[in-house]
């Protein structure tokens, strides 16, 4: 897996030399800012093509159906889209997650939308791409707590059904029903997850997809130095950053907002993977497309208000406070990033019947 | 609400006379059959009307969006279609269903799918229409968990899509937006979810629409007397009846198979909610549309294998065996029961965005 980018100083400098506040609509340079934009994002692309995973509409329709298919979890009560809603933007609304017994995740689940884009999966950037993320919570005992790779293969391969899907999606391979294509056609299937809004126009070159509140809330954005971290084409999941590079996010946090959930402990984030003392508190940086839709916030889930959010961002990754007028066009910004949820996606995919033999759910 | 007719004579005599076995294809005639189905059974309808909640597509539209909801349960995490999933033809494939908190409901989740038909709701027929069935499962402790209706309207009220549709959906009532209401709503939705299939065609006049070995499934079917129970567009619904005609389901059927539920009491059906020592262990004769989807069977979901389900009730009902040869053909004839689930309510709908003020999930 290639090692995350951990990019702390370009981050701080950004901040310290954002002082703008918003501009008033006359002063914007629609055309100036446009080219600015494009030169920091892009445009979402239909999909994202990964070499070693190449994508056929077979393959997409067979991984959305196992994105929404229960048996994957040992209970038959969880799929991917319980904690992936793709009716609430791929994502459960909850600070962090229901699974398996009930038990509690220790982290919010993050959007599938436009997943597939970020350098690094998780938010300890954990996963290399969309097809590694797709094994863990299948096999997690608090998630869909599936006892192994070989139980999950066994429970799909009593089905004819998905046999012949997995032999039409993996026709290559000899063994083309295994863990590793369960996780690939998932995958696959997350990639075609883009959901283009108003703000990829004004990127594709239509200067008046946005409104001049819009605009210069984008503005704000860059002046502030949001854009250190959350760039590209997905606005953000091209990083591993400290959270809290001026204080820590967690005092602040708990100091800003009054939190319900006082016993959990804080989280030391990417340190937990490499045990790198520079990685304590590390996380990536999350994509901001259809942030408006996927509250509450951050890894623990602990913040509601996408205003909160915001500034509590700007105060400790950028040490600066938001005025309420620059933090108004922020949110008028934000909204040009909800974006549309392929149709074909949303379509509830009819399962496979279970056979007599197949294994039998339990929710113990 | 009326009362369920229990029709226990009829039933058992129906069994008693049932002696012949399946015909061979060359005996059958496929007119004769044909006419006598027409007689006892009828094709679905588009939709089930109710004069007391007139159907419109911005209330149908409405109802399927609160379905897919999750925000209908108090931990933010179930929804009605966690258990009764669209996607594995309106049930969960559990033998019982899991709610608030991991609890184990008493009873298996029966399918929404042409269950407006029904001449009662729920198991022990306590409710009288899919109406009130909605208002069930949202606030019982033990499902959705919702502490009253109140508390269930203030979320959706805090939402301003909600209300507005609640408006265009309800536009004559002084209080568009009432408990009430989200159940009829919900209710709309269901009264469109019916599931043509194969013996549809053959009902309204495609005498070739089944095969003969399914012809020969359905004369097996009234031969044996199922029909005293599962008449009607429904196949089923239609009435109370006592489980454990002839001797008792609960020895029987744990005499016949293994059953893993060893603990689980037997259920006294209707006796629990009228106290009437004629409506012990009387349940709703359920609809056999979709039976070969919504395993595992009966109330307490203890069997998973159809063709033991049909065999326990053909000896516990009808104080009968059928033959393996019968059985073939049963099978065969419940395959054309396979219907197609409206696409409109396939289509997961994009649900409202939370607001700062909405009442925010609990998981305790």
């Amino acid at each position: 897996m290639q090692k995350p980018r951990t990019l702390f100083v370009s981050l701080f400098m950004a901040g310290a030399l954002a002082l703008s506040t918003a501009a008033t609509a006359d002063e914007i340079d629609r055309q100036k800012l446009q080219e600015q934009a494009q030169s920091l994002f892009a445009p979402l692309p239909e999909k994202v093509d990964n070499p070693d995973n190449p994508l056929s509409d077979v393959k997409v329709e067979l991984g959305k159906m196992l994105f929404y298919d229960p048996r994957l979890s040992e209970s038959g009560f969880i799929s991917c889209n319980s904690c992936h809603n793709l009716a609430t933007y791929g994502v459960d609304n909850l600070p962090t997650s229901l699974g398996h017994r009930w038990a509690l995740g220790p982290r919010n689940s993050p959007t599938v939308l436009n997943a597939a884009l970020h350098s690094v999966q998780f938010w300890d950037g954990r996963a290399a791409d969309v097809e590694e993320q797709a094994q863990g919570p299948i096999l997690n005992p608090i998630e869909m707590a599936i006892p192994d790779g070989d139980a999950a293969v066994e429970r799909i391969a009593s089905m004819p059904e998905y046999v012949e899907l997995f032999e039409q999606a993996f026709p290559d391979e000899p063994e083309s029903l295994s863990y590793d294509n369960v996780a690939n056609a998932i995958g696959a299937f997350e990639r075609t997850l883009m959901t283009p809004d108003r703000f990829d126009e004004f990127l594709k070159g239509d200067a008046d997809a946005l409104s001049d509140n819009e605009l210069a809330g984008l503005q704000v954005f860059l002046n502030q130095g949001c854009v250190a971290c959350h760039a590209g084409p997905a606005l953000g999941g091209q990083m591993m950053a400290r959270f809290g590079m001026v204080e820590s996010y967690w005092e602040a946090t708990r100091d800003f907002i009054a939190i319900d959930q006082p016993t959990m402990p804080m989280d030391v984030g990417r340190f937990a993977v490499t045990q790198d003392a520079g990685d304590l508190y590390v996380f990536k940086a999350p994509s901001l497309r259809n942030i408006t839709r996927t509250y509450p916030y951050f890894h623990d889930g602990s913040v509601w208000d996408l205003r909160d959010a915001t500034q509590i961002m700007a105060r400790v990754q950028l040490g600066s406070e938001i005025n309420e007028d620059d933090m108004d066009r922020l949110m008028d910004f934000y909204q040009t990033l909800e974006g549309e949820i392929p149709a074909d996606a949303l379509k509830l995919p009819i399962l496979p019947s279970s056979r007599v033999d197949t294994p039998r759910p339990s929710h113990e």
